[in-house]
């Protein structure tokens, strides 16, 4: 399994990885954008045991992405939800969800669909140039140096 | 290690993460858009053991993520290139490689930055609607049975 971290690799994906590649932690973070909250709702809804949902969760809440919230003091209960830093993961999460209902489960199969409120339409995402506003795919790219490149 | 598979979830994500959320794999992805291709590049840029990388390749040429493709077939040597469902990761990719950039590195500290070819800005991606083509977050949308729920 994990024999090496990703840690002092100078790119951001597996820095990134770090903190959210272990196995089940994404499926954490996918529950916490849908409202759950609770530590045992986590166990009955992955199926994960409680010592490897404690270790994740710990990570998470030491790495930013979770914050625990006490809703019992006496009891030492917590509510566990996504700081800034894991809400930012929502694109993450979504651009993941659509790759696997397209290329996976396929159109007309897709266990959940997003709605958009405002427009009130369902609809998917599409990524696009935040200088033009054209969509943008790999092809479209030219990668060059950023100013911690090495 | 992995001792639970999400394949039978009724879920994209988990079903995405059967496939690419093992250790390495998403590195391996990674340095395959960034147009390395052969065994011997990899294991000298990842720093993965050659057992590791075999297992990882196997799979993601199972799962039709990598083709491969021989470039000296009397040696049986092989080329490992993205498939169109491999290409398909690019948004996950990038916003994974975006939410390191902005939580983890810091701007200013950017490994890699892209470049949109057509618009020959350095750019940032945007998540919008399909629909309105109004940027979406989290609290914009709300979850909605799809076809395929249980």
């Amino acid at each position: 399994m994990r024999k090496v971290s990703f840690a002092d690799m100078n790119c951001s994906i597996a820095q990134a990885l770090e903190i959210i590649g272990e196995w089940w932690t994404l499926l954490i973070v996918r529950d916490c954008f849908l409202g759950i909250r609770r530590f045992d709702d986590f166990v009955e809804r992955l199926g994960i045991s409680r010592n490897v949902l404690t270790d994740r969760l710990d990570k998470l809440v030491a790495a930013d992405v979770i914050e625990r919230r006490p809703y019992d003091e006496g009891r030492l209960r917590y509510d566990y939800v996504l700081t800034p830093k894991g809400r930012a993961l929502w694109p993450v999460i979504t651009t993941l969800r659509e790759w696997g209902d397209e290329w996976i489960t396929g159109e007309g199969n897709e266990p959940i669909l997003i709605e958009h409120r405002s427009c009130g339409n369902v609809t998917h995402t599409r990524l696009v140039c935040d200088c033009c506003g054209e969509p943008l795919v790999a092809r479209d790219v030219r990668v060059v140096d950023g100013p911690g490149s090495r």
